[in-house]
Order: C-alpha cells, then structure tokens, then sequence
C-alpha cells in the first residue's frame, strides 16, 4: 500500500470511527450483551420447522422409537437459542446502554423462550391447518408432502407464527427480524403484529404485503402479489406517524385475493368474498360479493 | 435450566414426539433411504451453471488444455448426486415406508440421472437461446457476459429447463423443489411442468408465476410481476382438485406480456400479441393484437 | 459404473468440453486473471453495511475507545477486496484474453477502490437521510434501529449506492451483479446507473424495478411492486437496440407511488405528485398531481 | 498457463493415471462402496469420548434430566457412522473388486456396529479404571477432572479400548486408522490387539509404542518412550514375515516402566517388577525386582 | 432400524445416562457456565503466536501505517477469549455445581484475562531471546524466520510461557489444556507451572518431558527425548500423593542436555555442565562438568 | 470494557504495535506478496498423498475410465498451489521489502512447480519402494493397503520427498514448513536436504530425527526414537554456527537401527550393520557388524 492510499485510509477510518455524527446509526449497548444474531436466527427457523414438520427439514430419521431423543435435543438448543436472541431484544431498545445495575433480561428472557416453548405443540395444530388449505386449494399439489418441503407459504407461515408469538410476549426486534428473514426467502412480508386464522394459504407468494393491523379469519387464501396494506396515516403534532392505530384491512373467513389485487385502509371485506386480480379496494366489500374492478 | 423449565421442556418434547395426531406432517420412510438434501440439491444448481457456462459459475479456468478433466470432474460429481436426489425423490413418495424387498429405486434413479446427463448438451443449445434472447431484448446489457452473469432469467430458466428433464422423466419432488430453490433466489416460479420454447426471456422477473400446464412457444417475452395462471378448477366428488387438467394459457412465438399483467385460464395468446402492464386476460387474444386493457 | 454408463459420461465430456459451439457461453480470459467471485462481493456488501451501520450488521461491539480498531481492519479489508473485484471486473470485459503486455488493470483497480473508500463517509450521510425517511415514512417503525436492522430497502440502497460509486469510476459487470446480488435478498432491482436524491425509500420492496436512466430527486417514496421502466426501444441498423438512450422516467422531489404502479418511459412525474396502487402511467404527470387511474 | 506447462501437466496425468504400474499403490474396490473416512472416523473418536466422559468432551450440558436426550441423539449418530465405516473396512480388504452378487458386508457391518454399541459401558467401566489410574500416578493432577480433560493416555486408552472391541469382531483396517489417528494426537502408538487390563495408565506417554502381541496386566503403569516391542520376526519361506506370531512382552499386574525403556521380544516382566529409565531388556524379569541396568 | 438393533440402542442410552455409577466421569456445573472449548483455546493460542510474531502466524501483512488496527482488533478478541475460558476454568473446580448466589468468577475472570494482556509485551520479549537461542543453536536454521515460522521448540513455548502467566494468577485447567495442546502438537510436554529462564532452546522436540517443579536458567539448551521427571513421590496417610512438593530437577544457566538423557529428581545440574545423549541421571552434577555416563 | 480495561488494551496496543524493538520477529514484506500459508501447504500435501495413493487418501473412486478426470483436476490444482506457496517462499527470504522494480518470483515459481510436477511420477516409484519395505518389515501389517492408509512412516516420507525436491530447486523456507508438518503429524523429523535411498522405512517412527547432512543408502530401516543427529558443530569469527558443514552420519545399504538409539556426528555406519536399542555410535562401524552397547 502506498503513501497516499494509507493516507486515504486513515483519514476514513477516522471519518468512520466518529460516531458523533450519525446518532441514529448507531447503537450504543451494554458491554455484557450479545446483539441479535442472524446466523443463530436462522438456526431457530430451521430447528423450529424441523420440530414442526420432522423427516421434511430435519436431518433425522423418523424411527418411532429413537424420534423422542432427537427432538429432545433440538427443543433444548431451540430453547438455549431463543432466550439468548430475546434477550438481545430486550436489550437493544433498552434506553441505558451503560448497562442498569439491575437488569432482569435474562431472566425475562429465559421465562419468554418457555413460554414460546410450550406454544409450539399449537403451533403445529395451526400449521397442519395450513398445509391443509395449501393442498386442498393447488390442483399442481401431488401431496402433502410436497406442499411441506416445496411451498414458499408454508416457509413464510412457520416463520410467521413463531414471530406473531414474539410478539405476542412483547420481544422487541427479533420478530420483525424473523419475518424479513422470510420476506427475503420467500417474497411474502408478514408483520409479525398481523392476525390470522387457521386454514390460511398463499399461493406462490411473491410480493404478498400483510401489514402489522391486519386481522384475517379462518379459510381465507391469497394469491402472489397481493397487499394488505394501509391507505394514509395520520401524524403527531411533531409531524411522526402515530403508532398503533388500525389501518389494515380485516379479511372474514373464507375470503379470495386473486393475484396482485390491492387492498388498502382499515375496511372490512366480507365473509366468503371474492377479489378479482388487480384490482385497488379502499372500501368495504360485503359477505359473498365477487368485485372483479376496484374503485379509486 | 430450572425444574419448572426442565418440565416444560419434557411436555413438549412428548407432545411434539407424538406422530400419530399429525400424520400429513410426517413422512415415514424406509431406514435405508436418505432424504431429500437441499444442500445437494444446491449443489446440482451450481454444477449445472458451471457445466454449461464455464468461466461464469465455475472456479476453473478456462485452459482450452485442460478444461475435460474440470469438466469430467463436474460431471462425473453431479452424475452421482442427481442419482442420490432421485433416489430419495422415488423413496419419498413410496407407500411402503417399511421397506419394500424387490425395491428397485436405486437402479432406476441411476439410469434417469444417466438420461438427464446425457441430454446436458441439448439444454446447453436452449440456454444459448435463452442468452441472446435476453441480450437482444434489453439495452442496459452490455454483453452476453453481463446476461449470464447477472441476470436472475438465465439463473431460472437453468433450474427450469434441468427440472423438467427431471419431471419428463416422472421423477417426484425433486424438479419442484428445485424450481422453487430459483424461485426464492430469483422471483420467478416456473412449475416444472410447463413447456417452454426456445429463445424465451423475461425482464427483472420478479413475481413471475407460470404455471404447471402453460405452454410458451419460441421468441417470447415476459416481464417482471406476470401472471399466466389458472382462473379457477374444477373438484372431484371428494371435494378435491382435479389433478393434470389443462388450465393456464398458451402463449404462440414471438407474445411479448408487459409487466404485472395477468392472464388466466387455459386460452391462447396468439402469435406476436402484445399484453400492456398491469392488464387483466381470462379470455383468448388474436395473433398481432395489441392489448392494453383487460377484461373480466 | 458401469460401461453403459461410463460411455455416456465420457461422450457428455467431449461435448461439453467442445467450447467452439458456442462461443458467447465461455469467456476465454488471461491465464493471471481472478474471476469476479461472488463470495467476496458478500464480503465487500457485508463489510459495507458493517462499516456504516456499526453494532447493527457488524459483529464487533461499540466501544468508543476501540471502535476504530475494527473500522481500521474492515477497512483494509473491504479495500483490498474491492481492488481483487474491481481488478476481475476490468479484466472480464477485456478484449485480448492471451494477455497484454502492458495491463495496467491492477494499477486502476487500486485507484479505483481508494476513490470508492474516500466516498463512504459521504454514503453514509446519504444513507442516513434513507434511514430517517423509511422511519418517518412507516408507523410500523418503532425504531431507527428497526429500519437499519431489517427493512429491504436499507440493504437494497446500501448495495446500489455502493454500485453507483463504481459504476460512476467506469467498472464494468461488478456494480450490476452487486445490485443484483441485492435484488435476489429483498426483491428490489435497482439499476446501477440510476440517480437517486436523499432520502429515499422503498416500503417492503419487492418487486420493485428502477431501470438505468431513472432520475429521481430528495424525499421521494415507492411501494411494493413499483415500475418505473422503459415503454419501448429503438434499435440500430443492426437490429441491435441501441444503448444508453435516456429511457427511463425522471421523479421530482417529493413525489410518491403506491403499490403496484407502472410508469414506462422517458417522462416526468413532477414534484410532489402522487400515484396510485396499479396505475400505469406513459406521460408526464404535472407537479402536485394525484392520479388513481392510469391511460394507455 | 503457456504450452510448454500444459505439456508438462499433460504428460504428468498420463502416466499417473496409469494404474498398471503400481498395482500395490492403487485399491480397486466395489463401484457402491464407501471409502474409510478421516473425517467420519474423528466424528467416532470424538462421540466416543463424549458418550464416556460427558461434560468434558461434550458440547451439552449435564442437566440430569435432559441429559437422556443427548445420549440418545449421539449414540444413534455413533451407531450410523460405525457401521458405514465398518462396511468400508470389510469392501476394503475384499478381493472381489467388481463387487459380489450375494455381498454382506453391509449387513455385517450393522451386526458389529451394534455389539460395539453395547460394549460401551463396559468400555466407560474399564476407563473409570485408567483415571483412577492416572490420578493416582501423578502428583502433578490436581483432580480426575483435570486427568479427563488433558491426559495425552486418556485419549490414547479411549481409542485404543475401542478400536480393540474392532479388532475382536475382525473388522480389518478401521481399529489401526483409529489408534494410528490417536498415535498422531498423542505420540501413544498401541496396536488395537494388544491385551490390555484395567487400571492401565501411562504419563506423558509420547514416544510409547505397545506391539501388537502384548498382554498388560491390571495396575501397570508406563512412562514416556517406552518399547514393548519384537526382537526379531522369523520369515516364511518366500522371505514374506510370518503373521500372528507371539513376539511382543507380558507384563504382570503392577509392572511399572520409567521413561525410554525398551523391552523386546516375547518375554515375561513378572508381578510389580520395575525397569528402570532407558534400560534395554531381553529376557524374563522376576516378579518384584528393580531392575536399573539392561543386558544386551 | 430393526427392533432389536433399537432395544440395544435404548438399553445403551439407559445405561450410559446413568451418572450416578461414575461421580468421578462427570463434572456437574452451573447451567449458566461455559464449558472450556478447544477451539476458543486454539484460538487463543493462534492470536498470542500472531500477536507476538505478526507476519508470521498472523494473516494480515505487516504495513507500518496500519498495524495498529490488526493488533488492536486481535488483542481485543483475545482478550474477550480468555475473560471466557479463564471463567470457565475458574467454574469448572468449583464445588457448587447447583450455582453460588454470590459467583464472582465473572468479574474475576476479567481481571485475570487484563492481566495477561498486560504481560504480552513482557512474553515477546522472553520469547524473542527463545528464538535468539534457537538461531545460535542450530546450523541448520537459515535466518530467525526459519526458526519462527518451523521450530516446535518456538511454537511450544509460546504456549508454555502463555500457559505460565495463566498460572501464577491460579487459573485451574486452563493453563494444562493448553500446554497439553502445544505437547500433541509438538511432542514437548512443558508442565505450565514449571520455571523457564530466558534463551532457552529445545532442538527437534518430540519426546522432551518438564515437570511441574523444574527449575531452569538462563540460556539452557535440551534436545529431543530428554526427560526432566520425579524420581518417585511420598503418598500421604490415605495413599494419595502428595501434591506440591519439588521433585524435578533444577538446571542452572547454560546447562545442556542430549537426547534421550533422563534426568530424575529435586537435583541440581551445575552452571554450563553438559549431558549427554541416553543418560541416566539422578544426582547432582557439578558445574561445568561433561556427563557421558549416568549411573542408577 | 470498563476504563481501566480499555487503558491497558491500549497500552498493550501500543506496544506491540512498535515494530522497531525486535526486529528478528518481524518480517517486512513487498505489499504485493502473498505469506506462507499453512492451510495451501495442507492441501499441497493432501494433494500430494491423492495423486500418489489415489483410492487411499483421495475422495475419489477408482474407476479406470474416468479416473484421468480426477487426476487432470488434482493435478492442476497441486500446480497452480505450489506456484503461490514457492513464490511466497522466494520473496520471504527477499532482502528488498518495499519491493524490487524487476522481481522474477513469479516466474520462478511458475518454473520450480513445473519441475516439481514433472518429478512427481519418479516420488511415487521411489515412495512405492517405501511401501514395500514396510510391507516386508512389519509381521503387524496384514496388507500393503494397511501401510498406505495407517502407517505414520508414509505419511513422513511422503512429506519428505516432496520437500527434497523443493530443497534441490533451493526454495526456501517452504520445504522446511512441510517436513515440520509431517513432523507435528508423526512425531517424524526429516530434514528435508537429507539424502534417503529407496526402500527405506520406520518402524513406528515417533521421536526420529534426521539431520540436514545424513546421507542414507537403500533399504535402510528405523525404529522409533532415533537420532542421526550432529555431534557439535564448529562457530565462525562471529561466533554463528557454520553452515553446511557435513556434520551427520552415513548409513550405507541394509544398515538397521533399533529403537531409541543415537548416532551422532560424520561417521559412516557401513553396509548391514545392525545397531541396538539405545546405544550411542559417535564412531564409524564397519559394515556388518552387530552394536549392542555404544561407546562415549
């Protein structure tokens, strides 16, 4: 390296290292704390859809008589994994990165991870509702287990609904990291706040959009492109969108979204409706109707 | 861990151990047989791409000398695994998960892994089409070396066109596990079924679907977010879908369709027809037409 | 093996190994050259990214007292690493593959990477505005530190603003797979070529196309499945189409397009317009505007 | 590359693939069959000692009730590799290389896995016996914890307990792979058909080498360098060296041996005898003397 | 897995999940404690060689402008590693397995670990008079870089005089696994609490014993095979040995031994006396004198 | 980090950092020149073993038809690695560390691992002598394949053959690296500029050591623990050891040396002379003769 690149070099470094700047960009932490880690997240997706759908994305075998050591030994790690990630959760939007004499997160964190624990035998109920409706709803489907190993919807559902538990439990962060995980993966982005029932499928998924105040019932399906998404947002006095209102739409059970439709704002599309592709809701639909143009 | 954890753990990892509640989640399959591996499955992508573009996706030079042992190599290494992926593609959907005494799986997955080896030359001659299809069609490319490095098209339509050997040859699961490893990569779901001819080429690609019953003729051009769908399916007396009935469209030579449009049902668009953005088509388009709205 | 199979193999090789066929599928390169390796691009992305958003996407903590220990180390890394990429970039499109004598492409990559070093502090800032509009843009945000840890489009803009640098230093095929790279994560393919003002952002992302003469000003907002493309292209005497033709559509400050829409051409969205979900939209829109419907 | 160098590499390939030559470096085996791994062989070694010394060698914890679970997961894991490298040592020495209609092996192979398999807590009572050992033999352990976890005869004493259970059953080749592989590690070269008894230990232990013929009592304790070796070895009458003949020493219940010695031949060191450091015996030693010079 | 083969695998786990037969193979411990790792400590090992031979262990170059920053980064993960393993050997003797309200082995471990660091300069400093020694010993050595970059003798003590600090601060385990991994390395058993003068130099290595309490000058020189040991050792009451009391050799400055001598018990070798190769000492030497015979 | 911790980082920092205190440790190196690397020479060496027992140490079948492939592919890799590992060695003994105008170590390099490739089909006649005398002088060994795959002396020798062929280029530092890796592995210590016959072997092997100036004859046999070492070598003016001064033993044809046995200094143990077990020879023996008891 010669002078002028080692020059170049320093002075970057010293412009980088200057975290005065950009406060926003930074995240001054704890020096005991671990931060959320994208390699032990993925390793609890794949350990949670191997606990959930064993012999399709497990390395094990299903020997009746052995299968109880092998999950044994990934429900303990899982549980190992989870609290250490909640736990960066928890502090990473803690406000006092000098560290708080008395911090309790590890051990919120441990109590959190059981409690995600003992959900996953529901867990499992909901998803076999799902891949149920994914193979009920795809005449290409040769079988249930093709809809588990193939199908980017039952991907993106497994991620979801451990996420939504999260969330559930007040972890921040790590939900939202969970569902962007699957967003990348599979193209389906589900907020992790979003509410949905049993019996739910997507299909081929790409570009669907759920937002975090949608709330859908049972037996409802959409197609790729689809977005639930939000029409306006009103701001605070100091000019930021205000947090938490609803302002998704609410899909009764057994509702149809054909491709790329467009449904936005928090309106009700009625039990059994159907939305053609490509069309642009912004306005209750009623039970039983078939809308094939929107309206703006 | 805590006792009250330690107990948690033991519930779940009972209730979890109990197969016999969820029978479609679980795959029972001979001792002998491996399963599905998505990591070899990734690794018959890549040797693929390096067969057939070497210099772009391969890590050898290109030494007009030396070049058959890196070939031979390859080859040799994605002869073996394609007859292992095979093998565990005829086990996984065998119904006799006990083992069957005259099971003839391995040999038979050899021959098919033979056959798809022997036809790598004629996919590298449609791929060559694929290329310059997308050279010729979009002026940011600067060279063929750009397309085939880059674009996510050639990236499908490789996992495609190997996929439906696979599928030609009855092979299940594997093609479609493999489609749908391109489709999380790049965007694009091409079922494996679908007949595609040659010099086919599709710009961006992201959300496109084209489903298992399509048939696309030569010279043709789709954009990012096109659906060529089914419209709807008929059930059986059981109150299932009708498998392997005709259902998404044709397109003739030379169709170009504009991004995010969508055409369903088993119609034909004819030769060198032009489909706009964001249209809507369930019913068939006269050769040469122009078509910029869409009906329902 | 047997001999049967041994034969089809060994015919496999010879035509495979026959690179005369087809010679746009090979890219016969000096024998000193290293091929632009797709490892090391992740590298340079995740080295990127750990440089401007410490604590979130880099393994190091955020100690003031150290901190510029690791930026030092990950720099020299990234800048070595860049100077191998740029290197293999300018080589790949070289037109005398025996070799020249008098190569100055090492010398020019070097210079090229300490131009592209000297620039991160000014990335930085640039990212920054893209952090704070994707945060005041989404009420789903609960956090600066949830945007830079997990919406699309800080990692898509990260990428493609680290490819514009190189694509303005005249580096050929690397920016394009950097950003391709990208819209393989989050489904947002950003042409290296574009321009693109501060304060730029992108909700959820996927699907979304910005072609490579698009010029868009500050404090501009796309949603999911946006276009902003070419409508048509003319072609040489050659049939060739013809490059660099300005093609894509200009957006003024403030300008925002919703889900889905499709603007083709070289036409101007003026300041502060907006554009609804699934319009598509081939003229220039006036300033301030709000358009639901779309012409063709 | 230039001409002359591909030449080179040419001529190089052509005559070491020429397997004529050297028929004795070059193994032909069965098409099916898998070759003795290094690596599968460390996974044993290295499940071994987990399974025997849990805590030490282990990545898990030893939580009591949960500890079933790892033992489960690891000896199912030991039990698959053991009989895929105990088939690979049967095909290994098989003289039918074009592979035999009616072959055995792998069921051969599963057999001996499993009576390895119950072996195993007969091989932790017969280690307990060596820490004990080790323990007591040196002032310099401060705990059996510090003997588990250091001890260069512990690890040795593992390998060789268990590749002796091997070479009992006749698997060929697989037992000396192993403890050459502890050889490697440790400088303690014992044949895996030496006798050796309970608490057995040896300190420091490099440079020691026990033939294949020996027979240890119980309670003997050996230093560094020692040799219990062979004096000679008559040759057939092709001059070939005859096989299986008893050459190696005896050693008593409570023989010690101090650091360098060398006993050779097949000779009898009675009861609690001690060799003193670099003494070079021949002949039969009474039981309870001390023995500081050697006789040549 | 046939039945039989699972109800030997079954009765096996029982077995071998049965701690209570063999307290002393199990090392109950805090479930918030870390295990010592051998690969943290291999990479311990390999940041202290980088740290103290930078250029030569080390990966990144040697660039005087930019040094700092690799040494930074590395000794403050080297610090951050042996905070981790010194806690886990502090925890790993600990006689409260259920875990102690008050522990303060973490805040402990973090002062030790500063400690050390505190010590490198000192360390490179001892170390760079070994390799002084090395040099002016050895004909065969082309230049200190031979001796750094190949000599066990360096690489072993680097560990060992690593391994000392660690124990004059009373870490338990810790500093013997270490030395433990330089011996299989190496073949150069050096205990670490044993006392090393500066210029020291062990030719060729493999086979060199140096007990606990060897005391050795400045400027010795040892070559292979050379066995620094107890005569023999008091038990106590319970016929336990008794720990701590000095029963190796003390050498004083300019000492050197051949290979294969043994030297036994609390004697002292006089200032410049040689030994030579295969004796057998257990008495002491006088300074200056020349040993070619030992006696017994 | 607390201040106090961060205060002796930096310090500690610091003066490691300062280069110009120990210059002996540091190497200054052109920027532009690759280091060492012992992960290359690993595959150097594992290459090496592959092309020389293919079936053995390599991963690839047998199979005549193909085998070439393998070959071709091994091949050219082991070329492409020697060429980097020797240039590294060429320029780690430079004395212009900024760098020379005119440096040919590429080339060089390119030319050196040329000659080496050339050579390799003569290393495999020589190493498959070796082989055999292994074969013929052990009654342990059941199968020349149990030599190749176990036997510690192979893996030495192989080593060492290599290396000497590096040695007579006059690469430096590389051969060195490699025989100390051989040595590490086996316990083995070969100086890589000594001259070894055919047939030679090792019984064993640990503890062996064998000096730069030894000169040994054909079908000559080691048993562990020896030394053919130098008796003391003479200083220059300065007082540095003399290089290359012949200072280690002759061992002409047939010679035998048992165990632990140490020959030092320039003396020539004549044809078929059988040295004992842990004698010392510091005078020529004539051939024939039968040393049970060495003389000082």
């Amino acid at each position: 390296m010669n002078p002028s690149n080692t020059n170049i070099l320093k002075q970057t470094i010293d412009s980088l290292s200057n975290l005065s700047q950009h406060p926003a960009l930074f995240r001054l932490h704890c020096p005991s704390v671990k931060l959320p880690s994208v390699p032990a997240l993925q390793e609890i997706i794949q350990l949670t859809r191997s606990l959930i759908f064993p012999g399709y994305y497990s390395s094990f075998s299903l020997n009746t008589e052995t299968i109880a050591y092998h999950i044994g030994t990934s429900l303990e790690r899982l549980s190992q994994l989870l609290a250490e990630q909640i736990e960066a959760g928890l502090c990473f939007e803690c406000s006092t990165p000098q560290g708080c004499p008395g911090c309790h997160s590890s051990r919120r964190a441990k109590h959190y991870a059981e409690q995600v624990i003992a959900q996953l035998p529901t867990l499992r109920d909901l998803l076999a509702t799902d891949v149920e409706a994914a193979y009920m709803g795809d005449p290409a489907a040769h079988s249930h287990a093709e809809v588990i190993a193939c199908y980017p919807a039952i991907k993106a559902l497994t991620c979801y609904r451990l996420a939504h538990e999260l969330h559930l439990l007040g972890v921040p962060l790590i939900p939202r990291i969970i569902t962007e995980m699957a967003h990348s993966e599979t193209g389906i982005d589900i907020h992790p706040a979003a509410k949905i029932g049993p019996y739910f499928t997507i299909d081929h998924g790409t570009g669907v959009v759920i937002g975090a105040t949608c709330i859908i019932g049972a037996h409802v399906k959409l197609y790729q492109g689809v977005t639930l998404g939000a029409k306006s947002f009103p701001l605070d006095e100091a000019g930021n969108p205000i947090k938490n209102i609803p302002r998704h739409p609410i899909l009764e059970d057994g509702v149809i979204v054909y491709s790329n439709a467009t449904i936005l704002g928090r309106i009700t599309i009625g039990k059994e409706a159907v939305i053609g592709a490509n069309v642009w809701i912004t306005h209750d639909i009623a039970a039983g109707s078939k809308v094939l143009f929107g309206g703006k």
